[in-house]
């Protein structure tokens, strides 16, 4: 049953608000219309495309990566709040599948997952010491996969991080990171 | 205290047939002895270099990889026993450190146990669900490490391996993952 255009675009409205990421193509097949509808609402609506969201949202400041150089982040950083939390984006290209059968390669998820978890400490030195972590489902070429770190242990020589990817706001990967933290001096007691 | 040198050499002996990738210098450490005099105790035992010790292990015949190209291994595959065991060799180069610390990366310890992992499951699709992992020590610019993969737990469906990541004999890595398989006509009951 297709909704009525108000209650469509009250949940378009309330679905990019949620998560910004979110494709059109997955915006459409959630309201089961097309493409092109989805694309009108979000111009009714005042909703940029997802490119322009996501530009704004890195033009917005964030905190100023510590443990490493910005571009030693594997996937582009969203936001960054020190010792908080932390976004980042990352495309499967061809370079990441098996040749096989184009699915991604475990490591380049885990990759971004643990480098957002590492930018994310507020020190010199980051250095993970362990880690839990679960491919919940495989991801493809040409898949986008926004990872979400928070931290939900602070201690002042050692923090714990959840990251979860997601991939049009599906689960993909989850982990959890053990990192430990030095100022360039001596590590942190 | 130094070893007589008989003494020393049945050491470097049983060392080497434990290990054969420990290096001269390790050994020499070991024994408190020049590289030198190791270099020539290994010349009386008519043991070879570790170039050679290498390259002679690689030219076994080992277990053709099923479920991946062999150059999709991170790292060079020494040893492969289809679901049993697996060693692969990977050097930490300029572009795997961190360009503060010269640290290893840790994605890349992770993609050589992972890929390892992986490349030892006698399927044509194999995919890693999760995995538990620690860095246990740090990982410098230079350093050859040498993962070893050993299938503790096999079904049909799934393998449990654990790897442990050494250099120069000492664990830098470890790590167990749970490794999922199915054949190219469908997942293995």
């Amino acid at each position: 049953m297709r909704l009525p255009k108000k209650e469509r675009q009250r949940l378009i409205k309330k679905a990019f608000s949620d998560d910004p990421f979110i494709t059109d193509e997955e915006m459409a097949k959630r309201c089961g219309v097309s493409i092109q509808t989805i694309r009108l609402d979000r111009m009714e609506l005042g909703i940029p495309e997802l490119r322009e969201r996501i530009k704004h949202m890195a033009e917005n400041n964030f905190d100023r990566v510590r443990s490493l150089a910005l571009e030693e982040v594997i996937g582009e950083v969203i936001d960054i709040q020190l010792d908080h939390s932390g976004i980042s984006i990352f495309e499967i290209k061809k370079e990441h599948v098996f040749a096989r059968n184009r699915i991604a390669r475990g490591h380049y998820l885990f990759a971004q997952a643990n480098s957002l978890a590492v930018a994310i400490v507020d020190a010199e030195v980051a250095l993970t010491a362990s880690a839990g972590i679960r491919f919940v489902r495989p991801v493809r070429l040409g898949e986008k996969c926004i990872a979400y770190a928070q931290v939900f242990n602070k201690q002042s020589s050692r923090l714990q991080i959840n990251v979860q990817t997601k991939v049009n706001g599906e689960i993909v990967f989850q982990g959890v990171f053990d990192v430990y933290r030095a100022e360039e001096d001596g590590w942190v007691k």
